[in-house]
C-alpha cells in the first residue's frame, strides 16, 4: 500500500475551491491518487477528500499543513490531514457475543485492517482467551445498573490510557453516557441488528420475524446521544423466508453484521467518511 | 407450460397428512410436478402445496376435489384448487405514474404473466393511449374527497363485471375504503416504494434521503386496512448513496418497485402465497 | 436536471493535471457539478470528468472549447466536452423479442433515458406496432445469410440519415460487420444474456444450466469485431437453482438483461465511460 | 436445535414414490419438520429429502432403516439416513492464507457448524498456531513436486486416523491426485476464487482485472479429477469498478469465499445436496 496523506474538508460551497486546493497540492509537487468531491446542492455544503503520495512532497509535511492554513480560512473550511502510516488506534468494546470482535481481530492480524488494535474492552470476561491469543490486552470491566457511572468512567480511562482514536461496540450491548457520547463524538461506531430505522430498540430478529419481512439486514452507524438514531455509515441485507426460524435469523443475521462493520469501519479508517448533520458522505472510490 | 392443477392446503399440524394427501393424490394416478410442505412451529399450523400433471389424473377434476373432500375434513383444512389453464382475472389500478402498468402489461403482452388483465381502473385519464395499445379496457374513475365513497362503489361493480380476481395497485396512490379492502381480502396486492417497516406513510423517498440510509427498497404487500401492515409478499433493496438526489432516487426506486411487484403478483398468480394472520408462506420452489 | 457541459478528459499522468483544468474551469466560473478522477497505476493513464454548470461560465461554450485547447495540447489529451441539452441520438437496433426495447422506449417515453431514441431498425416486422405507438419510426431490414453485406449498408444508411451518435443492440441477435464495428467504434452497445466471460457463444442459458451455475447473469458491453470480447460496461445477475428450468432462465434473464442494458445505457449517454484498450472506467458519482 | 434423522433419496420418478415414502414415515409415528422433492424432467431423475423427528420414531432408527429398504429396493433408490446427532467429521485442509480457515474454525466454536472438526492438515506450518488454540489438532504435511505421492498417501492417511467424513479445501492451493478424489468422491469440498465457469486456471483476480469485469465472485464445488469443472455447490458475486487494484480485488473476494464457503459446506453437513451427474440439487428449505 502506498504511503499516503489524505487531505480531509467540508466547508461551504464556492466556485474555484477545487482549482485552489489542486493548485496548492500541485505547488508542493503532490501526486494525487485518488480525488472526491460532493456539493449538498440542497443545504450548498461542499466535501471534498485527496489521497497525496507521500514521497512526491517537496517539502514535510508540517510544511505542507501550515501552508494550507490560508487556504483554509479563505474559505472556512473544517479540516484535517491524515497519515497512512500512522493508522488510527482502535478500542474494540465487546460482551460475549464472538462474532464481529473476532471477524476484526483477524482482519486486523492479517493486515488487512488499517489501522491498529491498541485493546477490548469488555463487561464479561468470556472472550478473553481469544483475544489475549491475539496478543491484545484485554480488560475486563463488568456494567451493572449501580455501577454503571463508574463502570464507563473506567472504560473511558482505560480508553484513553491507549490514546484511543476510534471506539468500536462490537455487539456490546450497552447504551453509552452522554459525556462518552460527546467526548468520542464522530469517533464511535456500532453495529446494529437490523436495518434501521427498521425495528429500532431490543430483540430487532423478533421484530423482523413477526412482521414477516422478506430480507434482514445490518446498520453500521456513529453513535449519537440518540439511540439507534445516529449518522448511517454502511448498511445491507440479506435474504429470509417463512422457514427461516429465529435462530436462523440470528444466525444470518452475524454473517451481515460483521460484513457491514468491517466495510464501515474500512471507510472511516481511511477517513473516507464525513459526517454533516446526522447524515454521511462516504467517498469510497 | 404443463398444464398443471394446484392443490393448496393450511390446516392444524399433525403427523400423517403428508401421507393422507400423498396416498389420495397417487391413488388418482396424479403425478406431482412441485411439492412443498411448511410447519410454523411456532403456532403449530401446516402449509402444503402441490402441482399435479393435470393428464396423468384418471378422473376429472371435480371427482378429485369431491373425493378429496373427506380428507379436507378429517384434518380441519382450509384448501382450495386452482386450475392452470383458467388464469386469475387482473384489475389493474393506476394514477398517472406508469412504470408499473407498462411493465405488467408487457409482462401479460408477451405471455410471461400466469394471469389475464381484463381491465384497467384509474383516477386520471393520462394513461388511457397507452392501456388501449394493449387492447385492454380502460376505465376512467376520477376520485375526489367528495365522490370518495361513490367513486370506489363505482370501481368496484366495474371489477366486478369483468368477474375479477385480483386487483392490482399498480401505484393507484388511493386509500381503498374498508368495504373494498373486505370484499377483496387476500386479493388486493399493492406495491409500496419503501422497505417497510421502514419509512410507512407519505413521501418514503425523501424520508429516506433525510435518514441517510444507504438501500432503498420496495415491498408488495396485500392491502388490509390497516395501511402498510398487510403481509408482505415479496420486498427487494438497491444500493444508493450520498450523491443521489431525490430524483435519482424515485428513479432507481422505480426499477425495484416494478420488479418486486412482477414478482409478488406472479407468486399470487401462482397460488404460491398462503397467508396467515399477518404473515405469509411464500413457497417459491 | 441542471443543464451541464460534461467535459471528459484521458491523458498520460503527471502531477499538475488537476489543479490546471480546475483553474482554467474557474477562472471561467465554470461550477462544478460533479467530478471524477482515476489513474491508472498499471498503465500510468489519467481519466478525468467534470459536470459544469452551464450558466456558471462567464463566455459561451465554444469560447470555453477554444481556450482549452491550449491546456489538451500540453498534457496530449483526448478530450470532449457534451452539452446535457444536446442529447445524443439513439437508433434502436430489435429483432423478434421485445423486453429489451420495449423497456428503453418506456424510459425514454417518461424522459427518464438523457437520449433521443430516433429510429428503430430491425431485421423482423414483429415489433412494428409497438414502436409506433412510442412514434419512433421503425424500419424492417431483413438479413439473410445472401443478403448480409447490403442489409447492413442499408442500416448504416439509414443510422446516419437519422444522425444517430449511438446504435443498441436490444437483443438484435445478429453480428455486426467489421465495417459497421470500426465506423461506430465505441458508439454501439450490446446487451449479453450472460454473466461474460462465462457462456459466450450461443445459448448462454442452456450452458448455465447445464453447468449447474447458481446465478445468471447479463453484460452490456460496447461491440468489438472480437464477439463477446468488447470492453464491460455494467453487469448483473440473479440467483437460481435446480428447480429452474430453460425457460425459467430465460425469464429471469430477461429482467438482468433489461436492467443492465437501461444502466449501462445510461452511463454512456451521460458521457460516464471512458474506455482504454479493453477496459472501461466508469463514473458513476 | 431439534433432533432429527435426514433421509435422502434419489430414484427414478414415477407416480406413488411421496405417497410410499411418506405413508412409511407416518406408519412410524414419524413428525415431519422439513421435506422437499424435485424431479429432473430432462432425466426423469427423483430428489427427495426429510427431516423426521427422532423423538417422534416409535422405534429405533435401525428398525426404521431395516423398514425402509424393501420400500427402496422396489423404487430402486439410492438413499441413506442420517442423525443430526452425530455430525459428520471433517478434516481442514490449509496452506497459508487463513481466512477460510479461521472463519470456519470460528464457526465451529461457536456451535454454529453442524459438523465436527477432527483436524487440519497444512503443506505450512504457519497457521499452526491459529488451530492450536482451538485445541484442533495440525498436521504439517509439506508438499514438493518429488514428494507428492508420499505426502497425499500420508494426508489422506491422517484423514482416516480421525474417520474424516469430508474434506474441506480451505484455500489448499494443491491438486489432489486421482486416487483421493475417487477415494472421497462426493466427500470433498473446495472454494474457487472465481465465479466459475468464468477464470478457471491460476490468478482468477488477474484475469478479472485484466477483462475488465464489474463483479468478482467464487464458487463452491466439490472436487473431482476435472480441475474446476466439479458440481457446484454455491456461489456468490461482489460489486467492483474500475478504481480496484489488484489486492483489493483479493480483499473483497477473501469476504465473498469465506461466506460462500461456509454456506456450501453447512448444506453439505446437513445433507441438503444431492449430487447427480455434474450438478447439484441443493435443498435450502
Amino acid at each position: 500500500m502506498n504511503h499516503v496523506y489524505r487531505l480531509v474538508i467540508s466547508c461551504p460551497d464556492q466556485v474555484g475551491i477545487v482549482a485552489k486546493v489542486a493548485e496548492y497540492i500541485a505547488g508542493q509537487g503532490g501526486s494525487i491518487v485518488e480525488a472526491n468531491h460532493h456539493t449538498d446542492s440542497g443545504n450548498g455544503w461542499f466535501f471534498m477528500r485527496h489521497e497525496i503520495l507521500a514521497s512526491s512532497l517537496s517539502a514535510s509535511l508540517e510544511e505542507f499543513e501550515k501552508g494550507f492554513q490560508a487556504l483554509a480560512e479563505e474559505f472556512e473550511m473544517e479540516w484535517y490531514i491524515s497519515d497512512s502510516q500512522k493508522p488510527k488506534k482502535i478500542a474494540l468494546f465487546a460482551s460475549k457475543e464472538s462474532h464481529c470482535l473476532a471477524d476484526l481481530l483477524h482482519r486486523w492480524h492479517e493486515n488487512e485492517l488499517p489501522g491498529e488494535v491498541v485493546c477490548v474492552i469488555a463487561n464479561h470476561d468470556d472472550l478473553r482467551s481469544m483475544v489475549e491469543w491475539y496478543k491484545v490486552p484485554f480488560h475486563h470491566i463488568p456494567v451493572t445498573p449501580d455501577t454503571k457511572p463508574q463502570a464507563f468512567a473506567q472504560a473511558e480511562a482505560v480508553a484513553s490510557q491507549y490514546d484511543t482514536e476510534v471506539i468500536v461496540l462490537a455487539r456490546y450491548m450497552q447504551i453509552l453516557p452522554p459525556k462518552m457520547c460527546s467526548d468520542y463524538a464522530g469517533q464511535v461506531i456500532n453495529i446494529h441488528h437490523s436495518f434501521l430505522p427498521s425495528f429500532v430498540g431490543a430483540k430487532p430478529y423478533h421484530q423482523a420475524s413477526e412482521r414477516g419481512v422478506k430480507l434482514i439486514g445490518a446498520t453500521c452507524h456513529y453513535v449519537t446521544e440518540d439511540l439507534d438514531e445516529g449518522p448511517i455509515i454502511e448498511q445491507d441485507v440479506i435474504r429470509v423466508n417463512h422457514s427461516k426460524t429465529i435462530d436462523d435469523l440470528k444466525r444470518l443475521g452475524r454473517d451481515v453484521e460483521k460484513t457491514v462493520l468491517a466495510r464501515g469501519l474500512r471507510y472511516h479508517l481511511e477517513d473516507r467518511v464525513l459526517i454533516h448533520g446526522n447524515k454521511t458522505v462516504v467517498f469510497d472510490s
